[in-house]
């Protein structure tokens, strides 16, 4: 997604190798545009696969899943972190791993809201150690519903995981693949290498 | 705003007087295109104040905070309650209790963020006690910008937090107004008894 990718460059900040820092546009202050915009590219990805609910996980998730919600036509359910005193019935639970944070808590979904029949798109803002969308996954699973796929708006592609989701089988779409970076410099995977295409 | 008194009647639950669960449909499981409506509905009231910021605080305000920005076409902050590693700017911090968790949390916002000359409309999903609204309005007020109002999406008028946030002189404007509940019925105050109209 080029709007983005420009973005990324022209907005976002890489405090190291490792941690980017997109929180003027992205996961504090955000552009509601953008995040729309961001919405609409999933639904092209992913709408002719019949979703019938967008997965996600608060917070930084959740304008993003409303966004693609909207575009398709369907709700959104976002897995919680902590349980709510209106959280009577009974969850799926998983624990995740946050990198970000560098502690492991539960994620939490009533099983009210992912049914069997449900063909579940997941959607996250970043794809890192794959550690938060792999929780979301087993959520899916343990429900019975179909995932449909994996959207990402950031994927750094130097961390694994892309390789652990891949390693499942799922349909991951990045919107920025982040190849390499640093303070100095910001490298994208071309979207083109997803698909690779056969030479002459 | 009739259009959500009519969807909580039906899917909202009353566990006792003081807890209403809207998970359903509000802040779990996520009705996209009524939340796109709510934003409308803010904007509606507010649109003519020159907002140029839409605050919230994470999570349940953040889908609520998105629709109300698409409608103004301005960006959101969302206040985060933990300091993320990728915060490393000067943050506005105040304590909010929360009613429903029990507990008490600091909440953040990145100087950054809110300028003097911002004119801010804060939104969230439920004015209940008042605290987490006051939180946000103390950011807004330390941050030197102008606040335009508050934007509840359910109000629990049988609670304090109206009166709290009034005494401040801030407008405020509410969606659906709970004037009592209980298992068994739902009353609504009407928006009309916001303005008290003269009796001949």
């Amino acid at each position: 997604m080029k709007l983005l990718q420009d973005r990324i460059r022209q907005d976002g900040v890489a405090l190291n190798g490792q941690v980017l820092k997109v929180d003027s546009f992205l996961n504090h202050q955000v552009d509601a545009g953008l995040t729309m915009e961001i919405g609409k590219a999933f639904a092209a990805e992913f709408g002719a696969q019949g979703v019938t609910k967008v997965l996600t996980i608060e917070a930084s998730g959740i304008h993003f899943a409303l966004a693609t919600a909207v575009a398709l036509g369907v709700p959104f359910v976002y897995a919680k972190k902590k349980k709510a005193v209106t959280l009577t019935e009974d969850l799926y639970t998983v624990p995740v791993h946050s990198f970000t944070r560098g502690e492991t808590f539960n994620v939490s979904v009533s099983k009210r809201y992912l049914q069997a029949e449900d063909r579940v798109l997941i959607v996250d803002d970043f794809l890192a150690t794959g550690d938060a969308l792999l929780g979301l996954q087993e959520i899916v699973r343990l429900s019975g519903a179909h995932l449909v796929g994996i959207g990402a708006v950031i994927e750094k592609s130097f961390q694994e995981g892309r390789a652990k989701l891949e390693a499942t089988g799922v349909k991951i779409h990045s919107l920025a693949r982040i190849k390499s970076m640093s303070p100095e410099h910001m490298e994208f995977l071309e979207e083109e290498s997803l698909t690779p295409v056969a030479t002459k």
